[in-house]
């Protein structure tokens, strides 16, 4: 039986598992951590996400949750032990789960596009935009931690995880791109509170090492120019 | 004052409203109703949202709630009286949510490509698409309401609200392509289910009239395309 019956599904290169491990770190808890590959599915994960075929999966008691925000919040409801990942309140929770679905609905949609882009012009009409997305998490961070470090106050919350989640993803992006994607000049906040979010216990030991994952984007990337050429 | 300081900025025709509708309705809430016009935004809309300038915004006490899936557990989270609208367990409010997008991000999508198709074929492959969804629908709808009326069991919950709210899109979609699209041989279950769902107190009055919406669908297609054309 896996530790605290819980197993997670996963890949180390994917943002989305990652907002789980962090979730389970914060609340303290053990998990069994199970490898998926991009070349094959497990039966498990086929088994446990018919719907999606996707990861992550959190497993617990035999019972799958699937989409990362949502096992973020089943994780956070079932171990109600400090800390909170969602805010007790249901007016800031609302609000944390809206920037929550900005996050994936417009910045990581504007940034899988810079992956894929043609051209030169493309990317920087994509990299604009996130520009103004970052602009606005930088409001909305100054506004909602009042000084303190993090989107969720003294502690790290949702907002924190699901934008969190994505530092790996920008490293990779400043290296094929030969940009830097959090400027301190115009996002102080956000660029002091990466750093601190990646130093956080819960986080550093699962965050993806830079180089490793720039390694295997560009593998990827191959990979794909070379399926399309065929 | 509006009623419980309560307003919601919405339009008629759209579904997203709706849901938060039914869900003020289940809960017995007043509220006002500002209906806004797809020609122009209120001055208030936009202070209300400006990120993605769109309805629905539910207004309560002054500080704006948006999207229509977040307002919805919002309410539910705000006004704990009967009936609570997402299940009391975690495990199966993470099975709800997870339906809700699920009935978002695939059965939305695919109807609204079948709205702006350019060929039968196109069409063909989108409706073939929905009818999968609608069985997969249909089983959910046998496993989770075990003989009762709702997903939610005996009462209207999380994914009734969320997939109802498309019940007159179904028959926008039905007239303009002269098809069944809840086919009472293939998904009996949801058929019956559509039927009491849109005659429930909470519901039926604000369920928009099919014609007025075949009819707002049609001019709304037409201006689309004398706009493409010019």
């Amino acid at each position: 039986m896996a530790k605290n019956d819980l197993k997670l599904l996963g890949a180390w290169f994917s943002p989305f598992p990652l907002r789980v491990q962090i979730a389970l770190n914060l609340k303290g808890l053990e998990y069994e951590f199970v490898e998926e590959t991009l070349d094959s599915k497990s039966e498990l994960l086929l088994k446990s996400n018919p719907v999606h075929k996707k990861i992550p999966v959190l497993i617990h008691a035999d019972k799958p949750i699937c989409e990362s925000a949502i096992i973020v919040q089943y994780i956070d409801e079932v171990w109600t032990n400090s800390p909170s990942i969602l805010p007790s309140n249901a007016y800031d929770r609302a609000i944390a789960r809206f920037w929550a679905a900005y996050i994936d609905d417009k910045l990581l949609v504007a940034m899988l596009n810079i992956l894929v882009a043609e051209d030169e012009e493309a990317k920087r009409v994509l990299f604009a935009e996130l520009e103004e997305g970052f602009e606005r998490m930088e409001d909305v961070l100054n506004k909602h931690s009042e000084g303190k470090a993090y989107f969720g106050g003294d502690s790290i919350g949702f907002i924190d995880i699901v934008f969190g989640s994505f530092l790996g993803f920008f490293r990779v992006l400043e290296e094929m791109n030969g940009r830097i994607m959090l400027d301190e000049a115009k996002n102080p906040s956000l660029t002091k509170w990466a750093q601190t979010f990646a130093a956080h216990p819960a986080v550093k030991d699962v965050l993806p090492q830079t180089h490793k994952l720039v390694e295997f984007a560009k593998v990827s990337n191959q990979r794909r120019a070379a399926q399309a050429s065929t």
